[in-house]
């Protein structure tokens, strides 16, 4: 069953930007060690890539809003998510497509993400921002929340859940140290009758 | 050598409080189960109060500002930090003292901390709020934090960092998920040189 999944990196302050949009901080953190290290004490996990590679084969589709996109176009590298079927929200181009992506309005958020799981059975990632994830939030659309926190304070930014998301109950499924002092927390839904726990 | 620990719980969105200051919501996560259970798969963590037992016994000295204070008075409960000497942060009560703490201005927190490390040998407890919080980190005297993350998106609330927080590079020294879904993640000083990563 496809999962819509919000993968994304923050600080430990909550925010997924400078005030300018500028992410130079994301790149301060190494590439982790080889999986072939030992794993060191303290539980801690070497993945050559944070486990990007698995989940990004597991997508079939990104979904972003009009911002993200435009600053993914604008690193001037090659559009990241090739093999994905991409969809943008955006009112004012609601209805055109480009080589990466379709824009859609955004009217029936729930309608398009309950077709794209019935159509094929790979997951679908949310990547941002912060306004989009208040609403899938809002309409408790997201099934998981795969949560990178970098070792850093920013002090200011653009917060990852903006003023008026709602409040949500959350599952914790896993916490990971990573040698680089990355932190991957791993939460979904709470169950129904809206107790906090862990599955 | 005593260390000053922020020692705090947050929402995943990184609030202490909702808006009005109310922390029903920190209450809502059941105790762990006691320490003779079996450690359960996946690595996570079983203390019977999330160590804090632990924590008290090692802390000689509470610091926090004055609505934290009052708020704390406003329980109900007697006082939480017997045995401990306590410092509130108010302008308007410097000089004052009544039974559990000392009122100080703050024009000196610096030389505060330091006096205390010096004549006392047990760990410093920066309680909150996020305005002192703030001005420790401004300062660059908190040497270790305690991050306490309860799987819930609150909103809206009382911002652990707030704005203007200058930008700090962390180290990450632990990762532990608890049964509860509590999250716990342990950071110190970034090395002198400014790069992240874990000690």
């Amino acid at each position: 069953m496809p999962e819509v999944i919000l993968y994304v990196a923050a600080s430990v302050d909550g925010y997924i930007a400078r005030p300018d949009g500028s992410v130079d901080w994301l790149e301060t953190l190494p590439e982790p060690e080889a999986k072939s290290e030992p794993e060191p004490a303290g539980g801690q996990v070497e993945a050559d890539d944070y486990g990007y590679g698995e989940f990004i084969a597991g997508v079939g589709v990104v979904l972003m809003g009009r911002v993200t996109y435009e600053q993914i176009l604008s690193f001037g590298v090659a559009y990241p998510y090739p093999g994905t079927a991409g969809y943008v929200f955006s009112r004012n181009r609601a209805g055109e497509q480009d080589d990466n992506v379709r824009f859609v309005a955004g009217d029936d958020i729930g309608g398009l993400v309950a077709r794209l799981k019935a159509e094929q059975d790979k997951n679908l990632w949310l990547v941002g921002g912060g306004q989009l994830v208040r609403e899938f939030l809002r309409l408790d659309l997201i099934d998981r929340i795969e949560l990178f926190i970098l070792p850093i304070i920013l002090g200011e930014g653009i917060p990852l859940f903006p003023p008026a998301t709602p409040q949500r109950d959350l599952t914790l499924t896993d916490c990971r140290a990573y040698a680089t002092g990355m932190a991957q927390l791993t939460y979904r839904r709470a169950p129904a009758q809206g107790s906090s726990g862990v599955v």
